[in-house]
């Protein structure tokens, strides 16, 4: 038995540079754990990433998610290019894990050294995804991948921030889910780059992507801006995923010459910045004894005793 | 023609504190548009707010939330209490208008003075809900109502606020949305105090009760803790409702009885304080030549050149 002590982080981001699937795993599961070491992890990654495209899969429960990034997957694969796959499960803030083995379906490149696949979970917080993915991406990004794909269970806050998270964000549909409403009610109309009808060898893929087509069409948009395609794909026999990675990719294209690949990453930087230093302030507010303490003022407020607004100013001179 | 200079706030809640409905309305008003004069009026409204019952109602869409709530109000009525109704559309953050005219269907109780009903947007912002809800619905408490019932889209995350919002969570479900996975996955099983099988004259009623009181029965629970009641009701004829009505009060009872009343106010508090705090941490952030300027750090941090916990400290120091 070997006693196993703290990771030396040169060394892990070093053999993780290298590829190393063990290190790269070990320096996913510093940030799951927020661990205090993820500071030195991220400052020796820093100068290493920036060079993968990441790309954001999402769509209702049912559209194909996974079966789609294994398509993808495939397809970069195929053009020997690297490739890293989150799936960031937005599970109960309750239960905390993944309900359903979605992984166990990505099994097709479980062997592909070419492919590094983690499955994560958004662990409930306030800001967990967006705190915890970018480091996620980063260590896959400076691990030396092509590409970094994130997959979402796409419901509600989540798309939107699958929006924040990536260059390039891929909506999938499948027919019959693609009712105007619906789709303007999940919000998705206003996140994709490039879309999908998946599953389109049911009834109704074509009505799908035409009703969709004529939303998106509505939305006025300045010369020079990206118009989303609307492809069909049935990501079960890789039907059509060759085309929707050449949109990716040009997709990709236009981000770096339109100045926009700046912009998104500059936006995913904030946020990212911004839920790290409010998990700073959290975890000083909520210490007892540490100036003001959280929860007695929440006490007092809920009590009626001080408004919500003087107990804020309470926090933040505390 | 008028001229309509600012309010003044002692007069408006004076006014809202004797029911007067447009009083009401333009202090929710200020709430939404997060005006400054809020400090103000949540500091008049502290002392007057906690007497009133928040019920939260969530559930898919197509469950028949909107419905549902009328016909709870209609019983609150007949009983005569007084009913606040906050109607939260955790729309695009994009788009930040609500999407359709859900609150045309709440057209029975307009008229009625002893029913305030609000449709509120959570404007998309990071914690918007969680920052505005609790300060619309403090206005409502301290105006009087008896009941206040906040009605959200029920998917994902809002699902998680509600639960944080509310003295008691009432969750929606509809025949064969009950399926087990589904429910799991939606998160719906961790937060319902009082559930309802709506529609319960379709076809699969029966089942979807079985199987959510299967799945809920499966939880350990402490001696004395409660144990969430799942019921049928017809919103669209009232069968049901009054039942219905009767576990929330029993819920009510028991939240007053076994001390969680003011364990989750506390918690409500906390999010409500923290939310403020944060809203106002943001501002100073984001105001360039105000110390630290988030936007130019985050581009750094983009480019490589700071990683996000060196950036996070700066902001933490400015």
């Amino acid at each position: 038995m070997t006693r196993r002590g703290a990771p030396a982080v040169p060394d892990l981001v070093g053999r993780a540079r290298e590829g190393d699937a063990a290190a790269v795993a070990r320096l996913i599961t510093l940030v799951e754990d927020a661990s205090p070491l993820l500071r030195e992890v991220m400052a020796a990654l820093a100068p290493h990433a920036g060079t993968a495209h990441v790309v954001g899969i999402t769509g209702a429960p049912g559209v194909g998610k996974s079966t789609s990034t294994n398509a993808l997957v495939a397809a970069l694969r195929r053009a020997g290019r690297r490739v890293g796959v989150l799936a960031v499960d937005p599970s109960s803030p309750f239960s905390g894990g993944a309900l359903l083995g979605d992984r166990v379906r990505m099994g097709d490149h479980a062997l592909d050294p070419g492919v590094y696949i983690r499955s994560m979970s958004a662990r409930g917080h306030l800001g967990g995804l967006a705190w915890s993915t970018p480091q996620a991406v980063r260590v896959l990004d400076a691990a030396g991948c092509d590409v970094v794909v994130v997959e979402t269970v796409g419901v509600g806050q989540s798309e939107v921030e699958v929006a924040g998270l990536a260059d390039t964000v891929l909506v999938l549909l499948a027919p019959g889910m693609g009712d105007g409403i619906q789709a303007a009610k999940a919000g998705i109309l206003e996140i994709g780059d490039v879309y999908a009808v998946n599953k389109a060898d049911r009834d109704g893929a074509d009505r799908t992507r035409r009703e969709l087509r004529s939303m998106l069409s509505v939305a006025e948009r300045p010369d020079g801006a990206w118009r989303a395609p609307v492809l069909q794909t049935v990501a079960s026999t890789g039907l059509g995923i060759d085309e929707l990675l050449a949109e990716v990719d040009r997709h990709a294209a236009w981000l770096a010459e339109s100045g926009e690949l700046g912009r998104r990453r500059t936006r995913r930087a904030r946020r990212e910045v911004e839920a790290i230093a409010l998990g700073a302030l959290r975890e000083r507010w909520g210490s007892a004894g540490a100036g003001a303490d959280l929860d007695a003022l929440a006490g007092r407020v809920a009590a009626g005793e001080v408004d919500p607004y003087a107990a804020a100013d309470v926090l933040l001179e505390g």
